[in-house]
C-alpha cells in the first residue's frame, strides 16, 4: 500500500472542534471533542486545534510520526491548494486570512491539508457515504446558515473564486425583501435557515418562545399547528430549493444534512413533496424523488471522514 | 493537420433550420435557411434538413466527399453518444424518440453527431466566442421558452439523466402559481420567458395587442410605463436567476442570449442591477457584474458553431 496506516483530521466548528484518528479503511478509531476558543481569534483556535490532535495522538504513543498527515475542515471559503482561509464570517474572529495550512504545520509539524468543511463533508460522502459511486452529487446543508457542495464528475466544483456551493443565496418564492445574512434580500437562507424558522415560529405563536428543538417537538406532537406551519413551510423552501437546481444540474444523488434536517418526518415530506412538485418530467420519470433525495449517512463524522480523505491524499 | 478542411452545420429548430459549411479556422463559408416541416413530423424533419445541407454541397462541387462530418444542433433532451431524441416537447411533431444520427447518416452518408441546440451554442461560445479560454460557463437561453448550459473546467454538463440546463425550471420569486409549460408552477419561464411577457403586457396595458418585438419598442421609446414595467420585471426575473446560481456555481462567466435578451437596454439594466444584488460580497468584490455576465458574441451562429466543433471531433 505505501499508506501510513492513520491519518488525523480536524473538524473546525465556530462553537466546537473534533479531532480523530483514521485509519486505513477508513474507520475513526479515535476522537476527540473541545469548545473552539472563537472569539478569543485564528491564534487561540488554532492553538486549541493542534491541541486536540496532540491529546489524540498522546492516547497512543505520543509520537506525531503514527500519523501520516493532518485534514482540516473548517468554516469560511478556503483555498485549499494554499491552506488559507479566503474569506470568513466572524463565527472565529479574525479567521478571514488565516494560513490555516501553514498555523498548524508550526504547531504539529505534519503534513496539512485544509477544505471547507461543507466541502469536506460531500468528500466524505462520497468516500464512504451517500454518494459512493455517484457522479453528480448536491450536498444541502441546512443549519444555522444554509450552504451546500457540488460535485461532477465526483470531483468537488468550486468555482472560479472558490465561493461556489452557497446554495442558501438563491432567490426564495416566499422570501421577498426578507433581509438575508449576507447584505442581499430575499434569499432562502433568511426564511429557511434556523434561525428564520425559530423567529417565524416566536412571532407567530402565543406560546412560551422556543429554540429549533421545541419547534420541531411541537410540531411532531400535532398538537401546535403553527409549529408544524413553520416546519412544513422550512422544508417546502429547501424542496423549491432542491427541485429548481435538480433541473439546472441533474445530479444522480442530492444529500440533505444540518441541524435543521433532524426537524422530523412534517419538514422532509415538505420538502420531497415540493422538490417533486418542482422537477422535470424526464427526472419524475426517472424514479421516486425519494430515491435521489436523501439524508446523510454519515452525519457529523462526514466532515472528519472527507478531512482524512485529504490528508490521505498527502500522506500516500 | 489531417483535418477535413471543411465540415457541416445544422441547427434544426421547431420554425427554421440553418445549414452551413464551416472551415479549418471556425469560419462559416456557406449558409442556408429553410423553414422546418414540424408539424408533418420527423421523417419530413430530417428530408428537409438532410436537403439543406446537400444543396448546400451542390454549391461547391456537389460531392458529400468535399465534407469530412455533419453536426447537428437541435432542440430536445438529446443522447450525444447514440444521437438520438430522448425527449421533447412537440414542436417537432414526433421528434422525441427519433435516431437524428441513424436518420442523416442514411441519407448523407456522412459521420454525424448531433448534440442540444443549447449545448450546441456553448459549444459555440466556448470554442469562438464569448467563453474562449473560461472554465466555468453558464449559458443563458431566453426566448420562447427559457434553458440554458452549464460547462465546468470547459466541459458541457449533461447530468445523469443528460437533462442538465433547465434554467428556466427554478422557482420565482414572484412567481407562485403561475402554471408553466412543464406542468409544474411557480418556474421563472412561467413569467420570464417571450409569451410570459407578452401576455402580461396585454393584460395591463389599455393598447392595442402587442408582440414581443412591440413591447419592447414601447419600452424603449419611454411613452409606454407598462411595457417598461414588463421589461423591467423580466429582466429582473432572469437576473435574480442568474444571481442565486453564481452564487451556487461561481462562473467565470455568465452569457445571456435568446429572443428576450434583444429587448433593449431596461432589460439588461433590471437583470445587472438583480444579479448584481444577489451576488455574495466575495463575488461583487471580484469586479463588476456587466464583466461576469455578458451578452452572446455569435448570436444565432453560435449552434451553427458548437455543431461544426461536433463535427470536427469526428472528422479529425
Amino acid at each position: 500500500m505505501g499508506r501510513s496506516p492513520l491519518v488525523a483530521a480536524l473538524d473546525i466548528g465556530g462553537t466546537k472542534s473534533s479531532a480523530a484518528l483514521v485509519d486505513a479503511a477508513g474507520r475513526i478509531v479515535a476522537r476527540v471533542v473541545g469548545p473552539t476558543p472563537a472569539s478569543a481569534g485564528a491564534d487561540a483556535t488554532l492553538d486549541s486545534a493542534a491541541r486536540l490532535v496532540r491529546d489524540l495522538i498522546d492516547t497512543r504513543d505520543g509520537s506525531t510520526a503514527i500519523v501520516g498527515a493532518l485534514g482540516v475542515a473548517t468554516a469560511g471559503v478556503v483555498d485549499p491548494r494554499s491552506g488559507r482561509i479566503l474569506s470568513a464570517t466572524d463565527a472565529i474572529s479574525g479567521w478571514a486570512g488565516t494560513d490555516v495550512a501553514e498555523g498548524l504545520r508550526r504547531r504539529l509539524g505534519l503534513p496539512i491539508a485544509v477544505d471547507n468543511d461543507v466541502h469536506a463533508h460531500l468528500i466524505g460522502e462520497l468516500t464512504a457515504g451517500a454518494a459512493v459511486g455517484r457522479a453528480c452529487v448536491l450536498l444541502v446543508a441546512v443549519g444555522t446558515g444554509i450552504g451546500g457542495s457540488l460535485a461532477v464528475d465526483g470531483r468537488i466544483h468550486r468555482g472560479h473564486g472558490r465561493v461556489a456551493g452557497h446554495l442558501g443565496h438563491v432567490p426564495s418564492p416566499s422570501g421577498a425583501g426578507v433581509p438575508c445574512t449576507c447584505g442581499g434580500t430575499g434569499h432562502v437562507e433568511a426564511v429557511a435557515s434556523g434561525p428564520a424558522l425559530v423567529r417565524a415560529y416566536n412571532r407567530r405563536s402565543a406560546r412560551l418562545p422556543a429554540d429549533l428543538a421545541d419547534v420541531a417537538a411541537r410540531a411532531t406532537t400535532g398538537t401546535d399547528a403553527v409549529a408544524a406551519d413553520v416546519i412544513w413551510a422550512g422544508g417546502t423552501e429547501i424542496g423549491h430549493l432542491i427541485g429548481g437546481l435538480i433541473n439546472v444540474l441533474d445530479p444522480d444523488r442530492v444529500i440533505v444534512t444540518g441541524g435543521v434536517s433532524a426537524c422530523g418526518p412534517g419538514w422532509w415530506a415538505a420538502l420531497l413533496a415540493a422538490a417533486d412538485a418542482d422537477v422535470l418530467p424526464p427526472i419524475r420519470a426517472a424514479g421516486p424523488i425519494r430515491h435521489l433525495v436523501v439524508p446523510s449517512v454519515l452525519g457529523a463524522d462526514a466532515p472528519l471522514l472527507g478531512a482524512a480523505e485529504l490528508a490521505r491524499t498527502l500522506a500516500t
